[in-house]
């Protein structure tokens, strides 16, 4: 199963034409869907197994205008004309556009290529091209064997009297003048003409094969020349099309050393309009359409070829002259349209060419988005799919190893290992401050390390890194403040409700109840995360306000002047010097100290000297409040901006990539740095000095009952099964968000062993007094964003392509085995400030939430609708109903955030269970049709067939045409929850 | 000269077409232009002469598949089919698109109109309208008073049976269904249906005239009716075209109750693939396109309606369907094309239309972009300039008050006022600590106001706004240490200095040496706007490290504990109960006290106590530097972000625009809010409680010599030749900037009269001994802006098109009369905490860096080529001279900065006179063609004939045909120099 090196980049040449043909169902969102890894080899396009074209367009110049083109060109002329002596005519043939996917256009007077951009030609244009190839001469399958042999065929014509032909074959023989973009010098206009070249020297250039467009072609690449101008001598058109039988490099003639399989020659007395310039460009778009390519691969004869162009005539789409400035370039799209359609569409017309695997595209259809993944379909046997799982990932086992040997995923662990321990540093801190010391950063780290090497080493989505939640967290809270209340001796309940949860966990195994995780639309999921992500922000900021209560801001009126140094002096006994009379015991501000024998040390210098300190301003630190406050600001904007810094146009993509990723730890280290370097008495986290637990007095196993009485053990199954529920959610939201299609997994996977995983290691944690672990999603997916695999060579225009996620099991074991070595860590971790901390803790609160659809609805609540963004949500649902939609949402929140503050904030994992009916009520209130666009629909009832009339009809197969509208959803299945 | 309310609407909707023709040259930056005035009367197009168009496609639906119709429909069947019981055929027309310049399509599902974009056809369906309209019926000036009639007329055609006739035409008069977007309740498919109407109802509906797009149109606008569909009882198709001698209202037919002009029917039997709805868009986008309407409207048989049709189709843009997405929507471009070229071109081609005011554009061509305006021409008289200015200001003067009465003046008012005493205070602020008291607060308060009132009752360019600028503050710093070093008095000194400054200007006045503006390119500009932003945020970021020093941060290891109240206790006398023995008096820390009589009262307790405060914890005040850092950072973040929300977007237009406007205003008070909030001691605005002025001892005259020597009186005029190059520079780089073509001002400029009223009014602030005052850039073009006259009925996508400035002289002088005013306004100012003006301060200096090009390029420096935005001015010089030009620039800035900062920093005025000689030197470097797009050329040398080959190639004249790429330059004259 292992890959050479430059296998994906060659599949994802290959893949170029189809993006949006396999992403096509991404725009419904997150259900699971059937064809994972089908998407993968969906190249089922005729189109495909063609090569990429290259398409370049020569131009004569300098007849008769030769003077003007020296004017514009920096060269001397006698060096411009190349072999002057050989040829009486002033001529040089020069590239000034080229197309791969898009048009790119030299940029002569800056000097380098213009952004590609969708080529667009005037349709008269194309009228004389097509008039002109008409008469003109075409040649399928050219026997020529070297740019001379196809020289003399295509000038092999009547028109041209011998003489004429001479003179005309030299010119084309002519060494044509290329710029080549060379990315570290200057950009120069190729030395091709400051040596003097035979005109037969056939051999490709030094600058040529050094072309860095060279690299971004695929290996296979052919490449098409069209050669346009207008020549004094001619007396009336000269047009010529020439198939190669076998493609042949054409020495110097392209820019790129490619094979040439195409060759058009459109030659004219000078004319007003440039008209030729301008047939030559259509051309090339022509050249550059893949159907347009398809056909004329396999056209026989004129005939064919006139075809093929009026088929792509008909299928243009035309910008009428009054409403568009034909000069304006319009950037690539996202997704080009779907070639196997066209391609459908042709051969349904019966124009006799084999449809090439025409019915995957039926399949999908038939298929339907909501049949459920062979993973999530019940077996009916008592740990049935825990058995499976086990089973599809066993084949897989080996791969997992071997799969992470790119370097790519060196810097995924370097990522994700300081996101892991952000995490933990974080979480470590509220669990020590939720449970009063029970669990700490000790516990933290030690948990996560053992528990996340655990899981990636058994798990079925080894991809998932398991972390502190926020749910759970909460639950520990509660939980935490119930045992204290009634108290109760809270490691050993603790130990029993984890215990309870395992077994209860145990039974969804057995049972299968992970195939519920279907009825886990976006609205459970966004209702979850928004409320995990509120949760963290409150608490950053609670945290924060908590700062200014213990170091008291010191306002004019207010106490904390003052702090005296009080020591038997010299000059008499204590019960004389010291007379002080409290009037006030609650107002120091006035304590009269009498006579006294003092000085001005400050407090700790004065217990060294024997004294004691004295006043309200002792104790104050003055100053720490508002500089935590700014080191909180500093270190969540920062690490704001920083992520934004991925999406600028700044800097190389590397340095972007790099501050992107690494923002939250970027924005911790200036905040230490600030903080060192003013060195103010912040409140900095609290490590353990040595290996042992942070609760003193307890050992690493928990006794069973400790002072608690035996029925707790019994009763602690009620709170279990509130957190087996939460446990259940958190964990398959989790792993269904990761599980998406659109991240193409190839091994599928797991969600019964997985949950089986999380149970043991429930257990284990439970035991030891560990904080509990179930898989992060923010911090899941920033992994898997980090291991994507991208095609390299694309070509100008094209954005990279997905192809995958490097799915193995190394990357998250080195995290955790460096988590675990980070226990010594220690005497770092001290420097880090408490308020950078929070500061971070908000940032990823804040980059969560705006990662949900959810957010960008509620946004859409304060826009008018003239400024609303183009939708296709709001194409299709009218604006009133996605209101009332984002209301409910909202209140759902609020009703949850209300339960989670009161003292029945217990059940709350009962009340996300709701969610889940909430949705099913919905329908009720919207209809199928809206549902699909604001959410997605729930599955039937399993193994019903689908009624007449009630499956509801599906946006694609919408009698509007908007087929296609689709690719405007995000094509990429872009990761876009916010990573820590 | 007063306008109707209704006048500059009407303007608007008549100069639609021509937006890009008349700024065609504003791409070229600020040169001044010659014909300011002529751009508003460039309505020169023959198509503007026509009215605007509306054009409706109405849908025959439900023929035969009427089922699916009312599927999709959420309205019961019975009144979907309106007059039911008349007509057999169950047969609905609907609104499904309309154009006015783009097209809107009906989200059918969402109910609402999507947002306007380009409209796209395929060619295949302009073909089958072609071939259908060839053989169909084309009424030219039909006489039909109605809708009956035109039914009547359209349906009288030889292929109809009578029967099939009278179907039809019952048909046709069925009442549509129109889909009507109301403002304020929710959307709803017009009540029409719910009435019962007799299908020879002709008047317009409540509905139709409650149409909010009603009033998007100017009037005057005329209908296009489009009605398109297939009809199962016809044989075969059906295609009408009629052009109606008058414009009639159809009735119900239209969606807004507009006249129309023309009524297109395509009808025909069921086919596949939709063609009838396609043809009808294709008509309707034929019909948008100015250049066909034009033709339409003079077209006087088949043929030319025809060959008009041909003309279009000869100049559509193609997009090739393998590269572009048919269903995709472009977003209206932001300049349409000049419709005068295409006219140009039909009328070259002697189709025999007459060509109606061709000439102009080729006047600006002849004319260049170079001419100085009339304003700047030399009259070779002493005074000349000014008695011109004179005598054009005096025609105006009267308008200058009338032209001020619109409500917009009143919010033009506040917002200038809040502006100009935020300036006052920032700038008093600085005064008062640059010239230790000399000028403060009141000082600029009262300059301001006089100053300012009367530049607006006199100048030649009331708009400018007077204030204290960053150079003159420079300036003035600088003469305030010199005086200080050489022991001068520095007020009567400084009278001297205004004194020869103010002969020095008129001598300039009198030279017409003001037409030496024309020199000054982007480039003298963007050095001195860089240089006075760089000034601001220097400032700025200074003073509120200074706050640092004042109220030093105290640290764990620093002293400041302790602060005690001594007094002579009751127990001994003083010499006995003080026996202080400080060991070290530089430390404070380890002050000993001994034996004393004390208590821990709060210093300003302890002094009324008849104690007196001791220690070195007395005279700081803590968190007071941490605090004024949030509040500067706080205010400078907060006035950012209002400033982005003005295009953002969230909120209705108008709430953008007031956070947008008063942006510093708001952050000002959420600085002073937060600070009352705390009540710490921040320190405060300092503001003199009474009418005096600042400078203890000095009446409101300033003595002519004072303790100076009388030969200080001659002495000072080489520093005023220094200030008077300033000043030049200051007022007049404003001048022309205010004055540019792209504002259309009316009135006029008058750059000599202005320098007069200057040179006097430095005259009299130099006899008060107040701050010496020139024009601001940058309020004064916040100035402008919040007088902008834009249209407001535009068509959907159109952006409001600019019309100009409410020139006048009542808002200034309002404004300056509240400043002064504003000087009792002491006790509310003085709540105004100092870091919150800094932050206010820093954010002017980096709205006002941003909003130079300058900056534009050096963020280009940090770009990798390939994300580069694509620049016009990208695209005609290499990268590398790009950057070498911005590199020169920085380098001037440097060295301008370190001449600043150095003892030499006197002589700076001359080093900016010097960025012109830099410039002029640069035409060594740079070629012409590279000056026009990296700044602008230089005139050349006055009344000097242009000489052969020397000319620069201007860019218009670009042989690339790129004319019209210069719409791509910002097209509206946006004041984008950002405002304090």
């Amino acid at each position: 199963k292992m890959k050479l090196p430059g296998q994906e980049e060659f599949e994802a040449s290959s893949a170029h034409e189809n993006v949006s043909a396999g992403e096509v169902d991404s725009g419904l969102g997150s259900g699971p869907s059937p064809d994972g890894p089908s998407v993968t080899d969906s190249r089922d396009l005729g189109v495909q197994e063609d090569p990429l074209l290259f398409i370049q367009l020569n131009e004569m110049l300098g007849w008769p205008q030769a003077l003007e083109w020296r004017e514009t060109s920096s060269f001397p002329v006698s060096l411009l004309l190349g072999v002057g002596e050989m040829s009486p005519i002033t001529l040089s043939t020069a590239l000034h556009h080229r197309w791969v996917l898009f048009e790119e256009k030299l940029e002569v007077g800056a000097g380098r290529w213009s952004a590609p951009h969708v080529p667009t030609v005037t349709l008269a244009s194309l009228q004389k091209l097509r008039s002109l190839l008409a008469e003109g001469l075409v040649l399928l399958d050219c026997p020529a064997q070297s740019l001379l042999e196809l020289v003399e065929h295509v000038t092999r014509v009547e028109m041209l009297s011998p003489e004429l032909r001479g003179q005309l074959q030299a010119l084309l023989l002519q060494r044509p003048q290329h710029y080549i973009q060379t990315r570290d010098t200057r950009p120069c206009w190729g030395s091709i003409h400051l040596r003097k070249a035979s005109y037969n020297e056939e051999a490709p250039l030094k600058e040529q094969h050094q072309n860095p467009l060279r690299q971004r072609l695929p290996p296979g690449a052919e490449a098409g020349n069209v050669l346009a101008g207008e020549l004094g001598f001619l007396a009336q058109p000269l047009g010529a099309f020439v198939r190669l039988r076998d493609p042949v490099v054409l020495g110097p003639l392209t820019e790129v050393p490619l094979p040439s399989r195409f060759f058009c020659l459109l030659l004219g007395p000078p004319t007003l309009a440039k008209c030729y310039h301008e047939m030559g460009r259509a051309a090339a778009v022509l050249l550059s359409d893949p159907q347009f390519q398809w056909s004329l691969r396999r056209a026989n004869n004129l005939h064919d070829l006139l075809a093929a162009l009026d088929t792509f005539l008909e299928e243009v789409t035309v910008l009428p002259p009054g409403r568009w400035d034909p000069t304006s370039r319009i950037p690539p799209p996202k997704c080009l349209p779907s070639q196997h359609k066209r391609l459908l569409n042709q051969t349904c017309e019966s124009k006799g060419f084999a449809a090439p695997r025409q019915t995957l595209a039926e399949d999908r259809h038939l298929h339907g988005p909501h049949a459920p993944s062979p993973e999530l379909q019940r077996t009916g046997r008592l740990f049935g799919g825990l058995v499976q799982d086990v089973r599809r990932k066993a084949s897989w086992y080996p791969s997992d190893f071997f799969d992470a040997l790119h370097p790519q995923c060196f810097s995924a662990v370097l990522y994700i290992y300081l996101a892991t321990i952000t995490n933990a540093i974080t979480f470590g801190g509220l669990l020590g401050d939720a449970t009063n010391g029970a669990q700490g950063v000790l516990e933290s780290f030690l948990g996560t390390a053992v528990a996340g090497a655990a899981f990636c080493l058994m798990a079925g989505q080894p991809l998932t890194i398991l972390s502190s939640t926020g749910p759970v967290l909460v639950f520990e809270r509660l939980l935490f403040s119930f045992s204290r209340d009634y108290s109760l001796d809270y490691l050993p309940f603790r130990l029993w409700v984890g215990i309870w949860v395992a077994t209860f966990c145990l039974v969804l195994v057995a049972t299968e109840a992970s195939v519920l995780v279907r009825y886990f639309t976006r609205f459970t999921e966004e209702g979850f995360c928004a409320l995990i992500s509120l949760i963290f922000i409150y608490d950053a900021v609670g945290k924060m306000l908590n700062l200014a209560q213990a170091y008291p801001i010191q306002r004019p009126g207010s106490p904390a002047y003052g702090c005296l140094c009080q020591y038997p002096g010299p000059g008499g006994n204590e019960s004389q010097w010291t007379r002080t009379r409290p009037k006030d015991r609650d107002d120091m501000l006035i304590t009269d100290l009498g006579l006294i024998n003092a000085s001005l040390l400050p407090p700790p210098e004065c217990t060294r000297q024997g004294g004691h300190p004295h006043g309200p301003g002792c104790h104050t630190v003055p100053d720490i409040t508002f500089f935590s406050l700014l080191l909180f600001l500093t270190s969540f904007l920062f690490a704001m901006a920083l992520k934004h810094v991925k999406t600028s146009r700044f800097f190389p993509s590397v340095v972007r990539k790099v501050l992107g990723d690494f923002s939250s730890v970027l924005a911790i280290l200036l905040g230490c740095g600030l903080d060192a370097f003013l060195g103010l008495a912040t409140p900095k986290l609290m490590v353990p000095r040595e290996f042992k637990p942070t609760l003193p007095g307890r050992g690493w196993l928990v006794s069973p009952f400790g002072a608690n009485p035996w029925w707790l053990s019994v009763a602690a199954a009620l709170p279990a099964l509130l957190l087996s529920i939460l446990i259940f959610m958190d964990q398959q939201i989790t792993a269904v968000i990761l599980n998406r299609v659109e991240y193409r997994l190839r091994k599928g996977a797991g969600f019964h062993l997985d949950l089986f995983c999380v149970a043991m290691l429930m257990l284990l944690t439970s035991v030891l007094g560990l904080p509990w672990y179930v898989s992060a999603t923010v911090i899941s997916l920033a992994h898997m964003d980090s291991l994507r695999r991208e095609s390299r060579a694309c070509a100008p225009g094209e954005s990279p392509s997905f192809l995958g996620i490097r799915e193995q099991r190394l990357t998250g074991l080195v995290v955790f085995i460096l988590t675990g070595v980070s226990i010594f860590l220690a005497p770092v971790l001290k420097f880090i400030p408490m308020p950078v901390l929070y500061g971070i803790f908000l940032y990823m609160g804040v980059a969560a939430l705006n990662s949900i659809q959810f957010m960008k609805r509620v946004q859409l609540l304060l826009m008018p609708a003239k400024h609303q963004p183009d939708l296709l949500l709001l194409r299709h649902v009218p604006l009133s109903r996605v209101h009332l939609f984002t209301a409910i949402q909202l209140s759902c929140l609020g009703l949850l955030w209300i339960i989670k503050s009161t003292p029945a904030a217990i059940i709350f994992p009962l009340m996300l269970l709701g969610l889940v009916g909430i949705r099913k009520a919905l329908e009720w209130i919207f209809s199928p049709q809206e549902l699909v666009w604001l959410d997605e629909l729930m599955p039937e009832k399993e193994r019903s067939k689908p009624e007449k009339g009630v499956e509801p009809k599906y946006p694609f197969s919408d009698s509007d045409g908007e087929n296609s509208e689709l690719i405007y959803q995000p094509k990429a299945p872009e990761i876009n929850i916010s990573v820590n």
